[in-house]
């Protein structure tokens, strides 16, 4: 038997079910494409619902993040505990302790992208991120990657799942805002308190992010123009559809002439011959375009536990294929 | 000044001309992501008028493969000669030369994928072949790497621009299916003789390909069903509308439940709610079902200069990336 590589999830909620699901459901396809073991060691979880739910066997919780942080086996961390704290300090922790780091936290990741940077850097370790934008879809991997021989004219996408599903309601079925708000909160896509994601702020945060991988340049979600959903009327997407557009919630970041990044997110006319106007309820889509490639347009689950915990698992697969070499 | 690295291309034609455009407009932004100087040193080439077309200086063009196999500091080779001979021999010939190679020649890899495969491995090189399915869209990447924490139920694809752009007006336009070759033809998307395009010869190689990518398994393009578009009529693209569905050329491969992958290339019908069906024109898209990811959703230019250029120079640059570690 070879070498096990062992990584450690921080928090046991619907994201850390996913990617823990992702690693040992797939353990055999992973090994057939990688040639690697890779194994869930520990999870650091509280909550007893959690740990007794049946998906991870119970000795392998801990309720003490030393354990982790301690354990020289486990060779990379995944956050999935969200909010700032204690998320934060364990990510800069777990760097400090020599482990690699991925996390889904778009908030976090993009208030304080250079911090973590700079981290990752100076510990000699990896920080990955590529569920923080567009869950499943892995558009950090493909800027960042797979099209490195282009250069981006404009990133634009629909990142945020909640507020095309309500969008994509009012329009398909002419329900009003609070119609389609309410039926979103009933679906399990909206939360009780839907600020961050119909006021855009969540949208913003994946926009940093993408711009500082498509761009190199960081620019933070509260210093480019950010409007939300809560204005847009059934009149708006009538005098849209009269036009062949349709109203999304889009970020967007394109190159200006001088050299700069104009970045926004707001509800935009997209005229139907653009794939981002077909894509529809709470799906999510990036359209990059490129100045070799032309466009590539990338759509998918921009939520949920087992595509998101594919996007956290695919970093750490990552991590370890790294490692191995 | 850091070291550089050096690469060669067999063959200026438009892919050729593309390959080298995408390195060397995009040097200062592969250098940003990468780190890396890439350079391409030398072109195999005989015919005058690539030579003197004025992208690439004179000097660097050869008519001998033996300037490039014997040159130490080249360490990978793009085959875009296109055809069987010799692209074959020199591929071979520089894998035995310890050179990396690269190709878009989906023929030649459908038709010999396990020799290449293992001369690659006997010489310790990688063999990569990115633009050789769907052009510019890095399917092979996001199947091999982005999506490796899945495991692939079924991948559905429009791989051909020919016939897409065929069907697509047929449909749109009304025109019959020799009205619409015509304009084809007339705008260069399709051949003189289109028999490999309208036939699915093409189509069927490129699944050959994404099904070994995906599920680990070489199914030769001679082993599956393979039905062209010739045969679509007018009255078949109508009473698919009346279903809400869409005709297209489809290259699919699903996994049954013994485990078996079921392989066919074939006009199949494609509801309108499945994103293949608005892939319209020239334009090539892949669907990968995967078991975690759920739906990835994949669409950009199948052909061109510098989109199939930019997945070749995608795949050298990877190659260098590797050596750098």
């Amino acid at each position: 038997m070879g070498k096990v590589y062992k990584v450690a999830l921080l928090g046991f909620g619907t994201v850390g079910k996913g990617t823990y699901r992702s690693i040992t459901v797939n353990a055999a396809e992973i090994k057939r494409r990688t040639g690697l073991d890779i194994e869930v060691s520990r999870i650091l979880e509280l909550k007893e619902e959690a740990i007794n739910c049946g998906i991870a066997p119970k000795e392998i919780f801990t309720q003490d993040i030393n354990d982790i942080l301690n354990d020289p086996e486990i060779v990379a961390v995944a956050e999935i505990i969200g909010g700032k704290e204690p998320a934060a300090t364990f990510m800069l922790q777990a760097m400090a302790a020599g482990k690699n780091v991925v996390t889904p936290n778009k908030a976090l990741v993009a208030a304080r992208y250079d911090e973590f940077k700079a981290a990752a850097e100076k510990y000699g370790v990896e920080f990955r991120y590529e569920a923080a934008v567009g869950g499943a879809i892995p558009v950090i991997e493909t800027i960042n990657r797979s099209l490195w021989a282009n250069s981006f004219n404009q990133v634009q996408g629909i990142v945020n799942g909640t507020t095309n599903y309500i969008l994509t309601k009012m329009d398909e079925e002419n329900m009003s805002y609070e119609e389609a708000l309410k039926q979103a909160q009933a679906k399990g896509f909206a939360e009780q308190d839907p600020t961050a994601d119909v006021e855009g702020i969540d949208t913003a945060n994946k926009l940093t992010i993408l711009m500082a991988e498509a761009f190199g340049v960081y620019m933070p979600p509260t210093e480019f123009e950010r409007v939300g959903i809560t204005g847009v009327t059934k009149a708006d997407l009538e005098a849209a559809a009269a036009k062949n557009c349709k109203i999304k919630l889009i970020a967007n970041a394109e190159r200006q002439a001088d050299g700069t990044i104009k970045a926004s997110v707001k509800p935009t006319e997209i005229p139907c011959d653009n794939p981002l106007a077909g894509v529809r309820n709470e799906f999510n889509a990036i359209l990059l375009r490129c100045n070799m490639a032309d466009d590539i347009f990338l759509e998918g689950r921009g939520a949920g536990q087992d595509p998101t915990g594919s996007a956290m698992a695919s970093d750490l697969i990552a991590i370890c294929v790294e490692l191995a070499k």
